[in-house]
């Protein structure tokens, strides 16, 4: 038993003297106290959403847009009015919650499935669509640019103006564009930008057509399965073709717990050295110390203390960060998650706020 | 603070007050009263060698022997001594560090590679030089029989021929059979057979050449990431197919900590219900508890307490059994990594050997 288990045992103790209600009373007390900031949340864009249903009327088979056509059509589906919306239903939720801020992102699956044109252009008006929403709600939002990487040039120069323009605090991007992944050569403008501009958030996307047939025939081709499938695999492509060597100060973030990665640090140290030589580039270091230094994982989706303790645990705190996936998961459940978690205060400020501040570069409030 | 960590720190105060010297005898006792059953040991007979060697020789493009040919060739590689031998050096390394009973399985790739005739012979030969193993030690070995799915009613029949005959213990499957996975519909005799006769025990292979690119071309594709990325995938597969409920006593074994399923257990729960329409048959139960009622897994390769305190977490310490994967992890590293795990004495107990004697009927020494 360590001293924050025996906090937390004395807190409990004076909570049990003191009876239910004024316990639960402490508990609200308590946990107003951090400042809550949401990094993985959604929002879209009317040029966003029109541009997914031409693709779906005109019979274009996308598997991304497989995922979302109910919600593209479907009368009134509650998720598409809370992902367009900026300045209600949103802020009520996160007033209701005490959720202070919202780190926003263009929803999956983002841009990079589109011809490049209309990438690159729906990548714009989403980042001025975003940095206005910003300027309007300066406390409670800030934002992750989209990018089109089918044109890294183009790109970049998208990720100069969205963080020295348009003040913003990092990117999304969702996996692979169109079978390739960033380690590839020709991003490399991309990492080289994002490792002096801030973070890129890999968000997940379906996996490519050429290696899904085995998801896709039995429906893990989602969020049950394949999507960590596809996000880890890309996250280890970079990690692995050494970019974190040429660009020390890229950072990587990854939703879902760090999308299985933390739960393989032991055989990924052990295995390493024995698989050299399958590799172009030596590492200068362990596989794991660059998944400390470089990667930053989130609790989207995974509300869930067992696989957070481990995380704290294998990761240190100043590697998690708190997130919703607001609209598509439940807001309330994943401020509850956090709010009752089995961490230390500190640990909580941090996973709630802090990590987020230093990460994105938001003003601490 | 449960009563084991309150035995636990009892036992580590009278330690403290025996002082240093007494306290790492007392240990010592301590571990010695565990018997120690490794569950994913590997064996080769001549034969299966033989047959590699064949198909390198005959220029035969096997992505399963790439991993395998350094071994087979390099002069004196002491691992394919270690492979071959069931009397000596594996004797007195167990000798050496106490560990009472190998569960024997024919190696990976095992024989799923080869054709189908050649397959079901190589699975007689080696079952035969298995059970004469165990005849020769019979309290230092128990064993996993091979048997060749590509002809599933003869692999039915050698099944059975392993359990009622030689008195085998389980099965050993090396994942998928030409990039077929065992809820395949043909596959369904050889689950009824292990529902009655004993659990399947499915080791990595590489993943199928039909979904392996942006694994193959990194590095990724052995057992740096790809092996459990393939395993999981089949263990799902099986899951979700329903196989459990028309199968309720079929008892799936995975290594490597469960192959990470052990970690999605809460985003499994969560997604499924929305996912349902994705699958043709609706489970009857949540994925966790098929989960928790009929996967096992194991410590092979994963010799880490972080990892090992998680799962006995949320799968309970049943559900968790010990492995070394000798002769290509180290026997001292995997037994230290238990006799110093975490975990109370009782739990230890379990997955030593407790948990091992109930699900492969090992008799109690």
């Amino acid at each position: 038993m360590d001293r924050r288990e025996v906090l937390a045992g004395a807190a409990m103790l004076s909570g049990a003297l003191l009876g239910g209600e004024a316990l639960a009373q402490a508990g609200r007390r308590s946990t107003r106290n951090f400042r809550r900031i949401a990094t993985e949340e959604a929002f879209a864009t009317p040029e966003f959403v029109e541009a997914c249903r031409d693709i779906v009327k005109a019979g274009w088979n996308s598997k991304d847009l497989d995922f979302w056509r109910g919600l593209l059509f479907r009368q009134n589906d509650p998720r598409l009015a809370d992902l367009l919306d900026l300045d209600q239903q949103r802020l009520a939720t996160m007033d209701r919650l005490g959720i202070d801020m919202q780190l926003l992102s263009l929803t999956s699956p983002g841009v990079q499935f589109f011809e490049p044109m209309t990438a690159a252009t729906l990548a714009t008006t989403a980042n001025d669509h975003l940095a206005e929403a910003i300027r309007r709600h300066p406390t409670r939002y800030a934002g992750l640019a989209a990018f089109a990487p089918q044109d890294p040039k183009g790109a970049v120069k998208e990720m100069e103006r969205a963080i020295n323009g348009l003040k913003l605090n990092g990117f999304i991007l969702n996996s692979h564009t169109n079978g390739e992944y960033m380690d590839d050569p020709k991003f490399r403008p991309i990492l080289e930008a994002a490792a002096a501009l801030g973070p890129i958030y890999i968000h997940p996307r379906p996996l490519p057509d050429t290696i899904d047939g085995p998801y896709r025939d039995m429906g893990l081709w989602t969020a049950m399965w394949g999507f960590q499938v596809e996000t880890s695999l890309h996250a280890l492509r970079i990690l692995f073709s050494g970019a974190f060597d040429d660009f020390p100060d890229l950072k990587i973030v990854l939703g879902h717990m760090g999308e299985g990665i933390p739960y393989w640090l032991y055989r990924l140290d052990y295995m390493y050295p024995k698989m050299e030589r399958m590799f172009t580039r030596k590492l200068k270091k362990k596989p794991s110390e660059y998944v400390k230094s470089n990667f930053i994982i989130t609790t989207s989706g995974m509300n869930d203390h067992a696989a957070l303790k481990y995380c704290v645990e294998v990761l240190g705190p100043r590697n998690v960060m708190w997130a919703i996936d607001y609209p598509y998961q439940e807001a309330e459940e994943a401020t509850t998650f956090m709010n009752t978690a089995p961490v230390s205060n500190e640990d909580k400020a941090l996973i709630f706020s802090g990590n987020a501040e230093r990460v994105f570069k938001i003003a601490q409030s």
